[in-house]
């Protein structure tokens, strides 16, 4: 499982999630639902228009300054400016994994369902994660020791039966790699109480937070995915990829509110 | 075009929508990502999972006896309590139109796109139209002298161009009643620079905020629409059913940013 955090790293790393979430807000929030320049990146997927943003790129390198002076050695990943490594051949691969606006459609088009995601991997494993949403004045941190919205402990909603449960993804018509995957993810919208999509970032934070059960995605990256592991992980959910395994470096992902409801929906992904 | 209002007419009603959507969010707010007894109430489409709540339908009795007493000649229309008609046969018959929580749906999952719909039509127009969304802070009112966001002018963006366009839609595989309903949108949504689907009666705001500038749906009642109409027609945009008729009373409804968006998407909905 690689190297753990002791009580007082999980509160040190705490108070500096905070400080790397006002960093980035002072960036993000001014531009939001402001006329913006849009630049088309193209990205792989089906996705032919993925903007990125002034505030994208700016908040990245905002939150990058920060840790370089705080953790030197650490080594960072992040969405906008690849991956910087720090640390010596024989220490703990400590690694920071960034996606500064993910969500940047929601972020243009002034929806407020985009985060901040920050995450701290030791390698094998995303041990603390954050979603700030400054808009909503919500920052949601998952740690060892629990998961938590503005200090205040969460957890995911008891729902172990899938015919009453919220099931999500962020666009069933385009998110979906294959004809296959858009199958998979019906046989589990077939069976489910309520079915909603367009939430980004923010259907994970919903699901630790308790209002929607299960989160459905495909294609993925690292950085889309690490800081919400230890957030629904915290509230007592469940992420892996479609087949039960880590999906600490993105692809097909699935987390759910309970282990009993994300067997339920494993065992559907896979037909 | 019936009885108009005079600017000091607007200026009262715009006090008066200020009181409604205090007097709904009591009701709402407290209720929102908190768990919720949610029923079934089982409307027509192939929705087969429409959630009323207790606070839809008390906000709704709320607004009402507001209205009655400040306004006791005009009618009322609401999604959970029905029509109620005052005004005697010979006068103007104004009557409000209500959603009190317009996206229960998004309401239920903890997610801010829901809003509150109060319209004042004079039997053939809605003259004013509010949608106040609490949790953000945002109160949307447009009447015949324009549109406002919590006091401040707004405008649709000046986009003429369907390939420069930002689409959306609540849900592309849900919320169209026929086949045909879904190949005319994915027409219009084949052309357009980017889609985005989810976000309920917000979608409109957001057209009127100058960040979307389309949105198409089907199966709208009277009172998921008319609060709209005058938000987006007093910031620039234009509302009509798909062939560009009236759609005071509901059906397909699409709203654009310009009369030339307007025209192109028009064309490409009727195939």
């Amino acid at each position: 499982m690689g190297a753990s955090l002791t009580p007082a790293d999980i509160a040190a790393y705490r108070i500096f999630l905070d400080q790397l979430a006002e960093a980035a807000a002072e960036v993000t929030l001014p531009l939001f639902k402001r006329p913006l320049e849009v630049v088309n990146k193209g990205r792989k997927l089906d996705i032919d228009y993925d903007p990125v943003t002034e505030a994208d790129q700016q908040a990245e390198k905002v939150i990058r300054q920060h840790i370089n002076a705080t953790y030197p050695t650490h080594n960072i990943l992040g969405e906008e400016w690849g991956a910087e490594t720090n640390c010596a051949a024989d220490e703990t691969p400590w690694t920071w994994v960034l996606d500064p606006i993910d969500g940047t459609r929601a972020y243009i088009c002034g929806i407020p369902t985009w985060g901040t995601l920050v995450a701290l991997n030791n390698g094998t494993q995303a041990l603390v994660g954050m979603l700030d949403q400054p808009y909503l004045k919500e920052r949601y941190i998952g740690t060892p020791n629990g998961s938590f919205l503005n200090g205040e402990k969460i957890t995911c909603r008891p729902c172990t039966d899938l015919t009453q449960a919220t099931v999500s993804t962020t666009d069933p018509t385009q998110f979906f790699a294959t004809d296959k995957d858009v199958a998979a993810f019906n046989r589990v919208a077939g069976k489910a109480r309520l079915v909603r999509n367009g939430y980004d970032c923010y259907a994970y934070a919903m699901v630790a937070a308790g209002f929607i059960d299960v989160v459905i995605e495909s294609g993925l990256e690292a950085y889309d995915i690490q800081a919400l592991i230890p957030i629904i992980e915290g509230a007592g959910g469940v992420v892996s990829d479609w087949r039960g395994e880590s999906v600490l470096q993105g692809g097909q992902v699935v987390a759910s509110a309970t282990p009993e409801l994300h067997q339920q929906v494993l065992s559907l992904l896979q037909g």
